[in-house]
């Protein structure tokens, strides 16, 4: 009655896998890749809990004292990663600002006698810190390139890209962003931070890495990519509040940017450790005061304090404000789109040219950038001190070190400054503290605002994809504070009875260029608003992101959405695309035939089935006594996998070893089936099995997962999207229609009330009523 | 072969509800009540899209155009929601702020004359405002009575209580809290403003209020559910937003507190909305500056600076703290524990003998509060001002007028201050600016902080629960900040050499009592943070309200999910019980039998069935041609109902009209199907049909959901509870395994791509892999 091939299972598996093409290979032919051409293959993540007799039996055997246990680890845990990424981000800081330091240092004695030995010395000094990172990125942690961040939500998303949560690439990403931040690149470490977040929060919660020997057995608590998860998140969290030293910053970017499912459980997690982080690093920094730790402490974590700036606004400040968000839009959708056309390029043609061309770009990148540095302020004529502002706290020029504004590079006359260098030839951190800075109006000229800001954005947009760990946070804050202190400058000329300071305009510039580039809303004003201390300019904040987001938004997706599909992450958005109202589950199948499995299996067969296709999931189809086809479960290739190496589930028999749930010990551990993260996990052909092994047969039953989630066959794409993203599903069986109804849920059904709370349950009761 | 109640649908219809007790009235019955006993019925919301002919038809009619039109909709709202919600916000705090402050004027002045008379005046003063509080809410608008917040919460999480949302609720709110805050009792205006808020966007996105006369057609865009979700989401927040000017503070609270839903689009309205609110309260009070407002601008919105307190803190503070948090827990959870008794026997004894009870109830309340908010610092010794403060801005005793510290009540020489009156015979706003204040060391004596305390605790634990609107906020605040105060005078003589703010232990006293009892975290925190307007503080904070959480939650569950449940509201939790992963969905379901309809119903059965029972889905069966029963979808009681009444899509035949999608014109509209807010909607007993309109019969086909979830019977709880729960579903079809997959769906097969950025898709499509 059903259809025929159903009527012997094993014949059937043979049959379907053998007669048709194999449809993720005709995917990748249709790609024209084949399986081994990119390094960076990407896997779906299992977030769904395999409700199978292993898990069930470890479920029985939970105690309360196990969920406890399980409990205080996952809070153990949240601790850990707040201090190692609050360590993590100290370290960074600390070395990129010794290292800019004594850059600087050295560059400025030595220019009082020449200023070309001190260009040597500038352009050599960089070029050996970038060539570090470049050789670590390339040699090493290849996965430690770029900001990670496209690559970590990805992950939140349901998608593991090979090698991005391994121990050497955090190593990588750390070393890496020491050297290229340190050498003056175009680029920033917060993206880098959240990775490294990352990082150490997936290494803790698979106890350590197995590679290197740095396992600890007691840590191995979480098996499950669903734990997993969690942790990430968390870890992702810590890496914001750590770069920016924004710790509701960092819960909310961990919300808004990279998680795509969220329970408000995990956010009491995720705000604990952002508070570990504020602590470590804010502890670290008062060790550090008493000088301790070099050029440390002075410049530091990028906190641009502007609570002495203006306060108040008025109305007719609100149009320049927009046209700033304006052009943050424009300029952001553009950064996006150079970026992605270059990234594109280098991915499919420069970079497949092996690491060595690798190292010569990045190195070309950083001679570049030291020239341009280094040589731009010296054709730009010194402007002399402003008089008024001799009285104030900010000296003209600045004394001898590293810090302040109106920098003294190439002029004649002792009060005089040098508008460029004060901005250009200087860490990325100070450019923009004094481009932020108050109650320094019209220290810039609109002529080296603009050289600045089409110098930087175009170094921005090239060392963008380079072999190195890059941040976009930090370059992209320093292109919008330029056009914004210069349409502030504008400002200040036209409305002069109103007390506008050129910094406020800076930071609205800054934030306009973030919201018009990566496209957060909640999460960008919040560290806006942490990083400079201000509470008071939210409301403009948040005016200028509307504007930005929404000009932006007209052009192209986010920074992040870009790269991570250039990538080949497929991001699922958290909302169906319009046409999939008018599609149904099973024309999204296509007519691509499913690979069945009988409940009992030949082994021989499981191996040929899994060798010919790429599938990641097969139903499991059963027969009842009187013969009637029946879905007993979804079974995973990689649990397959686990079962054919262990082997200790082999049985002589065709059928099944007894009842389901009958006396059968499980041999299993729950905790054996989970694959660990971003690796490859186990394959096919490493497993070798002797013929005698092949004519054997697996009993599935007890290892599949006999609840997957089912839609009927013409429900819309889009509420299937709906279940397969909200619930963060792998698989989605599509069945027929069901002929009868055995029941109906309602939320009636699901009020269940612990035994404990019967106070309360009577209470309750009273009152429930019909829904 | 299938059960054989199945072979004729009309017949099996008939027969069971018939022949079964209806589940509905059964769980009716088991709680003891019957459905009309309590006015606050309760009833689930449809959250899902039903897709059904009249859904598809105008999705097919929709142009781009419209999309449009509907997306600017959306954002149009969310502008008036903030507008809208910022003026009455500046509303009730300008009618508070004047009626206090005449309050205070009057008997400050009286009182150098009398303090008989200035007793009698003030008491009557407060009694009158409270009494007209109370007689709007329990004449006008019942459910404007208390915070609204649990009611909002259960709206948003699937639940909806009659009357919460309607035009006379909104008026009640607004008047009612005028009334009861100017009145001086124990409670606050924030959570009023948030259901203000709530139902401002309510009413919007119905477009106004039908009974009133006052909607309007084309507002009239958003009729359903889901669509009425996200505005009152926006209305929330924007009511946070106003109330305690933190626009951050207010999306947080939406998304942490309230949302059981989120998606990051709407995080970005919710944004705008918020933002909104703050330009609006900003641009009222800079309106009500130059003294247009009376009384309002010296005291008004809840902002209480303390920029000027202490910005660092030790490692030897962390303890006291620590104990702040403590504290916080023990006493949040008391408080939880105390109102939730306290309403538990007003709702089923007190409030039920009518509402003149309920009057005499809040006057009685009110006429304690004035006698000890006056009589008690008559009582209390006046003390010496401080010699050291004389010369510092803040002056004592504060010159005549109402704000500020060191009050002179009742005492006997001209320096002298009464410290108990400083905090007790004062606006709510002020006490707290006063408690805050930093540079006041010692103002307060430990008796009298501790007589205060104790006596706001049992003012705030009686008044919560009375009919009048009520938040929590203040009063938490006030009791917070008291012993947080408290433990600050202890800190201060203890490390004598610290620079120690007693005014920063009140605030953190007040985030941990806060904590304690609401139980919020990121919100709370974010919500302190902007109305102190102190950074510098977060990790404090964070710290405090972490401890205090735990501590409370060792007890207790959150005020707001205690008052729900108390009031009937089944809030569903974001996670499953433990429980659930031992049960499956046919054992949730219970052994009730399903009420089926037959695809063609006979009218009259329809009727009888609809009366017979309380159900609100109904599964729908149909044959084919060989037999096979089918399930071919959910009907709703209250789609059923409409057709009932409307009659058109009646017919002779009791033959399908025509086969589905057929040339059949559907005569209804989508909107047609939409329930309006918080109102009881159309019952079966309102509809009157002729005897030969019972003879007749439907086609239930066009107008079913004809994809409803569905989970097999197997499946656990917690699976079908995280199904349930993340797609805020109503009805979930539990169905027999499947006995054959038509297609696995799988990530891939949900990246469709917009055909505008086929670039892009060229881009992605070389590197997307098998997943």
């Amino acid at each position: 009655m059903l259809s025929n091939h159903l009527q012997n299972g094993i014949e059937t598996a043979r049959l379907v896998w053998s007669r048709l093409p194999n449809s993720d290979d005709e995917a990748l032919d249709e790609v024209g890749l084949s399986k081994k051409s990119d390094g960076s293959r990407s896997e779906s993540l299992d977030y769904e809990v395999i409700e199978n007799n292993a898990y069930r039996e470890e479920q029985a055997q939970r105690g309360k004292l196990m969920v406890g246990y399980y409990v205080g680890v996952k809070w153990f845990f949240a601790l850990l990663i707040g201090i190692g990424t609050g360590l993590a981000a100290v370290f960074i800081n600390i070395s990129v600002e010794n290292f800019a330091g004594w850059k600087f240092q050295l560059t400025f004695s030595i220019i009082q006698k020449s200023y070309v030995a001190g260009f040597l010395v500038y352009i050599l000094f960089n070029l050996l810190l970038v060539f570090s990172s470049v050789y670590i990125v390339t040699q090493f942690a290849p996965a430690a390139a770029g900001s990670g961040i496209p690559e970590i939500k990805g992950y939140l998303n349901g998608v593991d890209t090979h090698g991005i949560l391994l121990f050497r690439t955090l190593i990588g990403k750390i070393f890496g962003s020491i050297g290229s931040v340190g050498g003056g690149l175009a680029l920033g470490k917060e993206g880098p931070l959240v990775h490294t977040g990352a990082c150490i929060a997936s290494l803790l919660g698979q106890g350590g890495s197995t590679k290197y020997h740095l396992s600890s057995r007691w840590l191995q608590v979480f098996k499950t990519d669903r734990d997993r998860r969690d942790l990430v998140t968390c870890g992702c969290a810590a890496g914001v509040a750590a770069a920016f030293r924004a710790p509701v910053g960092g819960v909310l970017f961990a919300l808004e940017e990279v998680t795509s499912w969220w329970r408000s459980q995990l956010m009491w997690r995720v705000f604990f450790t952002s508070a570990v982080v504020a602590v470590v690093v804010r502890t670290a920094m008062g060790w550090c005061k008493s000088g301790k730790c070099g050029h440390f402490g002075s410049g530091g974590f990028i906190i641009w304090d502007i609570s002495d700036g203006q306060e108040d606004y008025s109305f007719e400040e609100l149009l320049p404000m927009a046209i700033i968000g304006v052009i943050g839009g424009l300029l952001g959708a553009l950064f996006n789109q150079l970026t992605l056309y270059i990234t594109y390029w280098r991915r499919n043609y420069l970079h497949k040219k092996g690491s060595r061309v690798k190292m010569i770009e990045v190195c070309l990148v950083s001679l570049i950038t030291s020239v341009i540095s280094f040589g731009l302020p010296l054709l730009r004529k010194c402007s002399p001190c402003p008089e008024v502002e001799l009285n104030s706290s900010i000296e003209c020029p600045r004394p001898p070190g590293m810090y302040g504004n109106y920098v003294n590079f190439y002029c004649g006359k002792d009060k005089e400054y040098n508008d460029l260098a004060t901005i250009f030839f200087n860490t990325q951190d100070d450019a923009i503290r004094n481009l932020f800075s108050a109650k320094t109006i019209h220290e810039y000229s609109a002529q080296s605002l603009l050289t600045f800001l089409v110098m930087f954005y175009s170094l921005a947009v090239v060392t963008f994809g380079t072999a190195v760990p890059a941040g976009q946070f930090v370059p992209g804050i320093m292109i919008g504070s330029t056009y914004g202190r210069l349409v502030g400058m504008f400002v200040v000329n036209f409305y002069k009875k109103l007390n506008i300071e050129e910094g406020t305009y800076a930071l609205l510039g800054a934030a306009s260029f973030l919201g018009g580039s990566m496209r957060m809303t909640v999460s960008l004003c919040v560290i806006m608003v942490e990083i400079t201390n201000n509470l008071k300019l939210l409301p403009l904040i948040m005016l200028v992101l509307l504007i930005s987001k929404a000009v932006g938004d007209a052009f192209n997706e986010g920074l992040y959405e870009e790269q991570a599909r250039l990538r080949g992450i497929p991001l699922l958005e958290s909302r169906p695309k319009y046409q999939m109202r008018k599609m149904t589950a099973k024309e999204a199948c296509g007519n691509k035939k499913v690979v069945y499995f009988p409940r009992v299996v030949k082994v021989a067969d499981v191996v040929s089935i899994l060798q010919s296709n790429e599938h990641n999931g097969f139903p499991v189809i059963d027969h009842t006594r009187n013969g009637e086809s029946l879905v007993i479960g979804l079974m995973l290739r990689s649990h397959l996998l686990v079962l054919l190496q262990s082997k200790v589930d082999f049985q002589h028999s065709p059928l099944p070893s007894d009842p389901r749930g009958g006396g059968k010990p499980i041999r299993h551990n729950f905790t054996e089936f989970a694959k660990p993260v971003s690796s490859k996990g186990i394959s096919i052909d490493d497993i070798h099995l002797s013929s005698d092994d092949l004519e054997m047969y697996i009993d599935l039953a007890p290892f599949l997962n006999p609840s997957p989630y089912v839609v009927p066959e013409d429900m819309s794409l889009s509420k299937v999207y709906n279940l397969f993203r909200q619930l963060g599903l792998r698989h989605i069986l599509v069945v027929p229609r069901a002929s009868r109804v055995i029941g109906l849920i309602t939320r009636k059904d699901l009020l269940i009330e612990d035994n404990e709370n019967s106070e309360t349950v009577e209470l309750q009761s009273t009152s429930v009523r019909s829904l």
